[in-house]
């Protein structure tokens, strides 16, 4: 699944912003400068809470409150608990900032989610669509009356968020104020509870390392650090997951759970919902003691006291990553000759690089996950023509298909399942209104991935049953060339993907085509689907030998039809004629593409090649897996499909040159004759 | 002439550190570590000028004074006046930085200059070899106490370097000191003076926008832009020279006059040594009024007493680019809401977009510039193997060749002459004790360019007047696909370098070589060789159409040979088949390569279409422009070198195949017969 960074608001600006799937009856969006206001059945009336809200703020003597869509840890997805945003404006999109005043309110989001906003916003709500938080400033100026406040909760703000505000509001004489006690939490009596169990370790078939070696491991990189911190503090949740070994469900298609940890150099505090250990984890954590390797349960809501407590000690320094770190945990830690900033923290970057076991057995999901998409890919080919597929119905199907396999734990997103214009959003997901009917007509798309114990996936195929354009053809083809180019290449460790990316984009850019989002993500072992901080992204780490990422470029033509390629693959140390340490990409993901929408002619011959061989991993890695799981009719399609593709310069070019030279020999035959 | 970006530092740190290419006689590089110490004849005494900054340092009750190799402009190149750092420490390397205490002394410089410093300083100076701020900052703190003050001229640091040592240096107790007196200045007696003269202004034929022109255009963006500046500060020489079409003479090589300027929305106040303004220019400035579009005159030293009269003043809000105002002028301009800070000013992007005119004389420059290093080369060809040829001699006749040509204003920078190993380092200028002969057993690179009042120039040539190691054709080839690569490649308006730069590393990589320079600079008008802020670094701004830009890859074997090719090119509009505001590069460099260098079964065809393209507009352009100086051997080179190259497979492929179907029509014509 694509992701999006700051660096691509350029693109964004030019994706294409409405499409409607379903057939036009009443209008789908609102319209908020007629007389009475016309509002859809999807839109949310929010008076009440927005009343709630604007009495919380005159208690608390602020003029604006800003509501973030992200929670406490700045986690990409979050819980239905702290969809705060969405209890307050109605609009449910991944991304976006909600402001409130006593007059007004607005919401800013990007053009992936301007429709989906009108919607289901009522007209209370103002929809801004630059997300730049200087726009989000110059609104608050505009609105916030000279020597007004401007309050926000700081569990919810990044440093550079906090940071970000306070550079643009400087010298407009509005302040920022900080408000620990949330005020959407405050009004919204029907908030979600957390959840009451769900904590596991994982088994150690899919561990090399245990946490204690991980605790030992990530101290020696503190020690070794030539600041000295004498603690590390872990916010984002992947963090704390990863170093125990332990996995949670709180937050939907990421087995993550609340938490935070504080390590020194001789001390493990883990806060969490305590009441969701059970005894068994508390064994397994060594939790009933204080030595260097017992872990000490806390409050989950105890950390900032706790921080505190810690930080007015003598001689303490702590360290933390300042992407993941919310300003509330920041603000406390005082004088600044106490902290230590890195962009991520050494858990980040030391889980960025998997180990052998974790290397091995992520593989081993892509394998299973294959046997489930092609399992899809075949029953599409046979239903769709019967007329009877929907985008909904697919979506089902692919994720029952997961569910069978081994380890499973469902998808690790919502599915997309995008048919024709539908698939040019490169985030929709279906929904009963835009539910498209498959048809051999149309382009499909299919972006979906599984979260298994060992392993987390993410794939993309884009399929045609009938006969695709030329102009479809072409694209997918270049979109593959770019998923190549990036496959194939060879690079010094240390490279960074940022440096890299136009490979996936130069065959398209070369016609006058590109796409309006990241071309890779980092992807893990049971984590969420966008690991960071591995990925082509211009805040993504150098690459290293054993990272994991997406390869996606893609196309997309508004109203039209949407392309995208997406596998999964890891960084390997490759032998070149010169030089060492230096890396390649070796494919994980194991799903042929649609032979139909490729034009070889397209392809120079190292790319052939290079497809051919990777259809040759396929059979030679799926195919026993569809054996040993008794899919014979999906073996037969998988190895139909993975035929080798001919060089076309094998043929074709032997018809210019050669037949004038045989034309010369026959000529010069005849002389002699 | 590559340039080093910060970005770079990893690289760098793999370039070869030491050869030497004089037969060895006497050590060249000091030893401090046997006693007496060893000092060759290159070094310089030191004593005298340490003992007396010393004495200035104690006045000012400082404790270290740090000593950067920049002027108030954060020149790349500098006024020998500006040399302080080489008057304080001997090395005489275009990068460093020294650091004095009561007791020690260090120079900081990256592994270009290693060599060289250990040539020409005393065993009063440390060398420190990471030239990372903090790594200066750990020296300080262990060389100053706690409590000492670490002095520093505000005129020499930018914005990011005072901020850098201020963040190394925080909760250490050791303070910055800014000191707006250079102390160095105090102890050099025979510092050089000012230019007296040297200021003109351009011909009208080479301009196209008159100053008065330009200054409406920068105000109009002043205006433009929503916080609303009253006033514009332009520190780097070249902005200067730039808005007012002059240039002067006070730096080798970079036609620039020390100047500042403080433009407002209707007043022009040029800073300068008025001494050396003309009766004519003030005419041509318009100096003796005081409107919008009148210049007044200010002298150098006043800058930043004026500009503090102006801060002062109401409403005022100044507008700077943050990567070449120096700190002194920044930290008067307070409160901060006074300030506006963008990179760069906006005279430096304009600048960076080269208007009609100036493209097409940049364009002539190289014509005229290709016929002197065709005639160099030819020369070449007929010297070297005569055995009487040296670095030396061969840059001198290179220099001579340019000095020829129309508007002629001497080589561009100190021209790299370098033979075998010398040319592994690739800033290698030689010296009567490194002069190397040349022969045909030797690699030869020759790095230079030419100022002409209509254009700058810089390109590379490496040639082998023998029969080169398959390797060195390799390499070579290599590096070439590299240069075609990136010439050729199609990418979007609003592409960064940065993002396209390891095209030209790709083929290289691909083999595991790769080269520890940047990949190319901006170049323009008469201007500075490095002309930013356009090229292929992270600090570069995106391409637009009718940006010049060098493209140089290069390969270095250590103590060995050294590879690089360049050429100029300009960002140009490019038709694609289904998309609008794509560019690509037209390489305005148009000398051919070395023909016994390139193999071209290397090339894929696509590369090798360009390579000939390459040749015939070498030939349309550079032909008559050789025929009208009456240049016909030279033409005769020319043409010879620039044939063009029969494509591999047209001849080789045809073996293979080809012939077995002429066998196959000749068995069958038996038959018949």
């Amino acid at each position: 699944m694509p992701s999006y960074g700051w660096l691509l608001a350029l693109y964004l600006a030019a994706l294409p912003g409405n499409t409607a799937g379903a057939v036009a009856r009443e209008p789908t969006e609102r319209n908020c400068s007629v007389i009475p206001p016309y509002l859809p059945s999807t839109a949310v009336n929010t008076s009440l809470q927005l009343k709630e809200l604007r009495e919380q703020m005159l208690a608390m003597n602020i003029s604006a409150y800003v509501i973030p869509g992200t929670d406490a840890h700045l986690s990409e997805y979050i819980a239905p608990r702290d969809a705060r945003m969405a209890f307050m404006t109605g609009f449910t999109g991944s991304a976006g900032t909600a402001v409130v005043t006593q007059t007004k309110a607005a919401l800013w989001t990007d053009s992936r989610y301007w429709v989906q906003a009108e919607r289901q916003m009522d007209c209370s709500w103002e929809l801004e669509k630059d997300v730049s938080i200087s726009s989000v400033a110059e609104w608050l100026i505009s609105e916030v009356p000279p020597g007004g406040e401007i309050g926000f909760d700081p569990f919810l703000f990044s440093l550079k968020t906090q940071e970000n505000y306070n550079i643009n509001l400087e010298s407009s004489d509005r302040g920022l104020k900080s408000i620990p006690v949330n005020l959407v939490d405050k009004v919204w009596k029907e908030r979600p509870p957390v959840q009451s169990d769900g904590l596991i370790r994982l088994p150690d078939r899919v561990i090399q390392r245990s946490w204690q070696e991980k605790v030992e491991h990530i101290r020696i990189q503190m020690r070794d650090n030539p600041y000295k911190p004498t603690a590390l503090l872990l916010s984002a949740l992947d963090e704390t997951a990863w170093l125990f070994n332990m996995r949670g469900n709180d937050i939907p298609y990421n087995p993550f759970f609340y938490s935070y940890t504080l390590l020194t150099v001789d001390k493990i505090w883990l806060f969490l919902h305590t009441e969701r250990v059970t005894d068994d984890l508390k064994a397994y954590l060594n939790a009933s003691c204080e030595g260097a390797l017992c872990v000490q349960l806390k409050g989950y809501d105890t950390i900032l006291d706790h921080l505190k407590t810690y930080v007015a000690g003598p001689g303490v320094k702590v360290w933390i990553g300042t992407e993941y770190t919310n300003y509330a945990l920041y603000e406390v830690i005082t004088p600044q000759d106490k902290l230590l900033t890195s962009s991520y923290s050494p858990v980040l970057t030391t889980k960025a690089i998997k180990d052998e076991t974790e290397q091995q057995i992520l593989r081993d999901a892509h394998v299973r996950d294959a046997v489930a998409v092609i399992q899809f890919l075949m029953w599409l080919e046979k239903a769709v023509p019967e007329g009877n597929q929907t985008e909904l119905s697919a979506l089902e199907y692919v994720d029952n298909c997961r569910n069978k396999q081994k380890d499973s734990r469902g998808p690790s997103f919502e599915t997309i399942s995008a048919s024709g214009p539908n698939a040019a959003l490169a985030h929709y997901s279906p929904t009963i209104e835009t539910n498209r009917r498959l048809t051999v007509d149309e382009m499909y798309l299919i972006d979906s991935g599984g979260q298994y114990l060992d392993g987390t996936t993410d794939i993309t195929r884009t399929i045609h049953w009938g006969k695709p354009t030329e102009m479809q053809k072409e694209a997918f083809t270049r979109v593959l060339m770019g998923n190549i180019e990036i496959s194939q290449t060879i690079f010094p460790s240390g490279t960074r993907g940022v440096n890299m990316e136009m490979l996936g984009r130069r065959a398209l850019w070369e016609v006058g085509l590109n796409y309006g989002h990241g071309t890779g993500h980092g992807v893990g072992n049971y984590f969420g689907v966008h690991e960071w901080p591995v990925g082509f992204q211009s805040n993504n780490i150098p690459f290293r030998s054993g990272m994991f990422t997406s390869i996606e470029p893609g196309y997309y033509k508004e109203n039209d039809f949407g392309i995208r390629i997406e596998d999964v693959a890891v960084t390997v140390p490759v032998q070149t004629k010169y030089g060492n340490n230096y890396l390649t990409f070796d494919t994980v993901s194991l799903v042929p593409y649609d032979r139909k929408l490729i034009d070889t002619s397209l392809l120079s011959s190292k790319q052939l090649q290079w497809l051919n061989k990777y259809y040759e991993t396929i059979r030679r890695l799926v195919g026993p897996e569809l054996d040993s799981q008794g899919l014979h009719e999906e073996k037969d399609w998988m190895l139909r499909n993975t035929e080798p593709f001919a060089e076309v310069g094998s043929s074709a070019s032997v018809s210019s040159s050669s037949l004038t030279l045989i034309a010369l020999a026959i000529a010069l035959l005849h002389d002699i004759v």
